[in-house]
């Protein structure tokens, strides 16, 4: 069993959603060994880094986190490799592909990396893909970048996957992972009335 | 496959160790859907509700929580019945169990129940049954109430996981679980320098 960890570390170093710095996290030392423990809080905004989108997040009905279903999170997964594509992903780029997506976890591999700053260009998925996909009737999609779309002032591509209970994976670090089948786990924490949660995300082969 | 789910919500009003106040989390909405999205950032101290202690939590050269393997999180779990043990479970109660624990996850069900308030008297792991785990090589420890160990002034039980690279599950509710084989999932978010994390953990039977 091989383990890809698909999660970047949680520091304030770390990129962030357009490099703001209000959305940078930050661990506080609350007590130390001296005083019984090493202990510390964290404060985190829920889409930092690994993270996984409510439909609440961009729908006023939508299911916060703590009730979606687990099995949305875990099983069966596809990553397929868009690294290729230039600006962004729509269903012209899916018909090439040959894998059975149905019920799967699919995340899309593109050429954003696992950068230290925010990149503003980073390839994003069209509503023509999140359509194909919704009409494949996925359990869940993910993307190697913070955010799964740009250029749409709508999010026609969040909305489109919060109506069909869709959750969205971003920031996951696919740059170690080839194209093919694996098994996913990303769960959320079980934050009440959550628009999302940071998760530590993994996929096994 | 059933999901059994073993983590409290994250509320302002769930269990907290010791019932302190500066330990409860915080969820503040940093902006609306009528500014473009639901968002909130969570102020969470690591070792809420459902979550795990990493060795640096009770020694000074210890692991911290995103420098450990992440096998020693997931695999084949044992969870033992120890509901009739009154005050504390020590070695003489494992030797009564049957199951092969070594490279287990090793879940501990007493009958601390998952309160909305601290239970000041929780069933707590002793140090000889600590000795006990971890002379059988198990991979990770978890119980049902927020800490592993009370009465212990020195934290012998923490220390000898922690000397041993043995993470400590804690907080999670293990009411609706029945002693025997499952696979456990609780990986923590990969926090910098962080001494636990909070945790979704599930069963899978």
């Amino acid at each position: 069993m091989k383990i890809y960890d698909l999660s970047p570390e949680i520091s304030e170093d770390m990129a962030v959603y357009k490099n703001k710095s209000d959305k940078k996290p930050k661990l506080t030392v609350t007590r130390t060994l001296k005083e019984g423990a090493n202990e510390s809080k964290l404060d985190i905004y829920v889409h930092t880094g690994s993270h996984v989108d409510a439909p609440y997040h961009v729908l006023e009905n939508g299911k916060t986190i703590e009730k979606i279903s687990l099995d949305k999170f875990m099983g069966k997964a596809v990553v397929l490799d868009f690294t290729k594509a230039e600006g962004s992903i729509t269903k012209k780029n899916f018909l090439k592909k040959i894998f059975f997506l149905t019920n799967h976890i699919v995340l899309l591999k593109t050429k954003n990396k696992n950068e230290k700053t925010f990149n503003f260009e980073f390839t994003y998925l069209e509503k023509s893909g999140a359509e194909y996909l919704a009409s494949k009737r996925i359990k869940a999609v993910g993307i190697d970048s913070l955010g799964i779309e740009r250029n749409q002032p709508a999010h026609e591509t969040h909305k489109i996957f919060a109506r069909n209970g869709i959750p969205i994976f971003e920031g996951l670090n696919l740059s170690k992972v080839k194209q093919g089948r694996y098994f996913f786990y990303g769960l959320p924490l079980k934050i009440k009335k959550g628009d999302g949660s940071p998760i530590r995300a993994v996929l096994i082969l």
